[in-house]
């Protein structure tokens, strides 16, 4: 399915202009980045990378696209034959799906003539705005759960094709499964899921409603156990089988309360072995909250398809070089809009992670043009994404989830904490040239 | 594009383990309803309906999904069976796209065997969640911009598909042009846009900038003044159009203070008639802020597409009512979960907004069974939206646009404020057969 329309009226209305002024086609750098974290946000998280190649590739523009363009009076004749054959020839440099950004972090890097960069602003946007939120809130859920699996189960609290996206970028955090059966059809992430209240009404008791459950999926399952009466239904589900119940949910109440009475009664019960999930509107300071109680997994809904207060980043696709004129051959200029409290850098920019000997980070690196020789341990952010017009960075989405628990083990213990707080290491922008010496942000400031 | 993995896993495993059980063909009322409006909030607007008829008539499984669901071992043969049969032949009942709810306000009533209904759960909820809370938002920002009109341009701030749905639920309450042109190819909102910033940074000067929007759309283009100085900016812009320019726009800075700058300027320069658009992290409280100011329109982005603080709304679709037995002529009971803080009421409902003798509502009245005879002037909420599985309330998106504005003309002036507060009106919500008396709840209560 085509994605050209994934976008802004304005993309198509630039183009046209730029074209009858000839400008179209100067070579062009854009980029994507962030001014700031979501606020007290340590870090961010980088995803949507997979779903952003694989929209860019269905970037273009079918006969019912051109019909309406044209027939709207959205774009000229002209523009439409030039729609028509579209397809992005330029390259895409950028950060790695899992990998961590902060304020500054380059993570796109588009080149191409302005035409053809310009049009996919918005769609880029989009993705990253919102995998990218998803993402940052998952990491932190799966940091204060240390190890204790947390399923995705927020579907139906969003958008019903953002809840795909939310799934697969919460998976590649370190989520456990998910309810969402089309992120396991369309990215392998594994999904699970028993029963909701609904199945126990159904039935004439909830014997009769836990029975049938047992009866299909073995003892195993896991039962819903607040329906009616939560003791009851704990002996009922121990009951029926002979106290091998694979696990109960608890889906109300105060979670660390009821899940030690239910714990208590388990192990009174003999059921030792029977697991505890608990899923009633947890963040990750639910999740830190529950520490001490015996919780075995967590289900998360709302917060994660919600960005847990931030459901979406600010990041921003700016025009950062353009060629000095027409001249196919013209050297790249860097450009930056200058109003107040929105800056930018211009220039095509190098991104490096400084490690420390201890392979903690200490720094984001951000710089124009190359990057320094290597005095010290720095880990290149930048990866090849597009290579005129190709795709080269289609990647598993295991690789990403791996990337991920890699670049948490280099932050420092400070930025691996929930509480409000500055960013967990500078942005250091090297201004090459003025007075030698580099320029360092951070700790919330504005870029 | 089949919609029926949009669904959480254990909608399949609930029907699966009915089916062996002999349970899944009771009859069975699910509704999609709400137990509080996001904090402070005076109402909450429905949207997603129209949506939602068409992801309905989508909903089968083709063979693709049927290999996913059998081949990864989530159902048996014999529910795959099923599944690729699958249609709805149920009911739906419920509110009208653009209406007003309100807590306990029964938004959807689904009717059909546990089977069938029970496996739309989560798109329903996806849909309604998503859609409702975006409309929520918007309505608060038309109502504070009084007549003037705002530009949806959200789209880069969320996922690509729910911007189109955003663009869509916007219109629905009185929007302006969107930005996104899928939302016009697809549901037919008017787009619009003219050029960012790197449209001026393209280009050699500002001056080359403008002369080249101005030569491809003349006069009554939007000029974006503030890439360099917005006084140089707007000189420019009346001098290119000889003081015939459209409008400007302003993206940054304290906007009351600029705008009035640039009117002062504009009038000035003797441009009395180009008017100011502003864009900038505007919500409903900013442009509240700017009744004062010469501004003649508005953009809104992030705000709109995350619901301005409330991203999604908390509905729930619960078993009201089953057969009570498996014998097919079985009678409708009553069902109801018991737990703390999250029970619900039993039964299938009416729904009514109760209005004085001027109009304006009064309450809103639910209860179980048929609605009382009209002893007022109440105003029946709920429409048949499919009849025997054959969608009946399809409409066009200006018919919700309609019913809105209508909406909104019911509510007493208290509920048309956007500081924080109770809802609009109460619900009442009728109990009959205990002491004759009806339950009033409101003011934030849960149900």
């Amino acid at each position: 399915m085509s994605t050209a329309l994934l976008t802004d009226h304005y993309e198509l209305t630039m183009v046209e202009a730029a074209m009858r002024a000839g400008t179209a086609w100067r070579r062009c750098v854009f980029e994507l980045f962030s001014r700031r974290l979501p606020e007290g946000r340590r870090y961010g998280v980088v995803a949507g990378v997979g779903r952003m190649l694989e929209a860019l590739e269905e970037f273009r523009f079918d006969p019912a696209e051109i019909d309406f363009l044209a027939g709207r009076g959205i774009v000229s004749r002209e523009m439409a034959d030039w729609l028509a054959g579209y397809r992005f020839t330029g390259s895409v440099h950028g950060y790695a799906e899992g990998d961590l950004y902060f304020p500054g972090s380059p993570l796109l890097t588009v080149e191409g003539s302005f035409a053809e960069a310009c049009i996919l602003e918005t769609l880029l946007l989009s993705i990253y705005n919102h995998d990218s939120a998803i993402a940052s809130a998952a990491s932190r859920m799966v940091m204060m759960a240390e190890g204790r699996p947390i399923i995705e189960m927020g579907s139906r609290r969003t958008h019903e094709e953002a809840a795909v996206a939310a799934a697969r970028a919460a998976w590649i955090t370190g989520f456990g499964p998910t309810s969402n059966l089309a992120a396991g059809m369309r990215y392998g992430v594994p999904t699970s899921g028993t029963a909701a209240h609904s199945f126990t009404l159904l039935h004439d008791s909830e014997e009769a409603a836990f029975a049938a459950q047992l009866e299909t999926f073995g003892g195993q399952t896991t039962l819903l156990v607040d329906t009616y009466d939560i003791d009851a239904a704990v002996r009922t589900g121990v009951r029926l089988t002979d106290g091998q119940l694979g696990a109960v949910r608890i889906d109300s109440g105060d979670l660390a309360i009821v899940a030690r009475q239910v714990r208590d009664l388990l192990d009174d019960l003999g059921a030792t072995k029977t697991r505890i999930i608990v899923t009633s509107d947890l963040d990750e300071w639910q999740i830190a909250a529950l520490r001490g109680a015996p919780v075995d997994g967590f289900g998360v809904g709302t917060s994660l398809v919600t960005g847990s207060g931030a459901p979406t980043c600010s990041f921003v696709y700016k025009l950062v070089a353009r060629a000095a004129s027409d001249d196919p051959e013209a050297p790249l200029v860097p450009v930056a809009k200058k109003s107040s409290h929105k800056s930018t850098v211009g220039g095509r920019k190098y991104a490096l992670r400084r490690l420390g000997p201890d392979g903690i980070a200490t720094a984001e690196v951000v710089g124009v043009g190359q990057p320094p020789t290597a005095d010290h341990d720095d880990r290149d952010l930048i990866v090849p994404l597009v290579v005129d017009g190709t795709v080269v960075g289609a990647e598993p989405l295991e690789a990403a989830r791996a990337r991920h628990q890699a670049a948490m083990q280099e932050l420092p213990l400070s930025g691996r904490r929930i509480s409000r707080g500055d960013q967990a290491i500078p942005t250091i922008m090297v201004h090459h040239g003025s007075d030698g010496s580099d320029a360092v942000l951070g700790g919330g400031l504005e870029l």
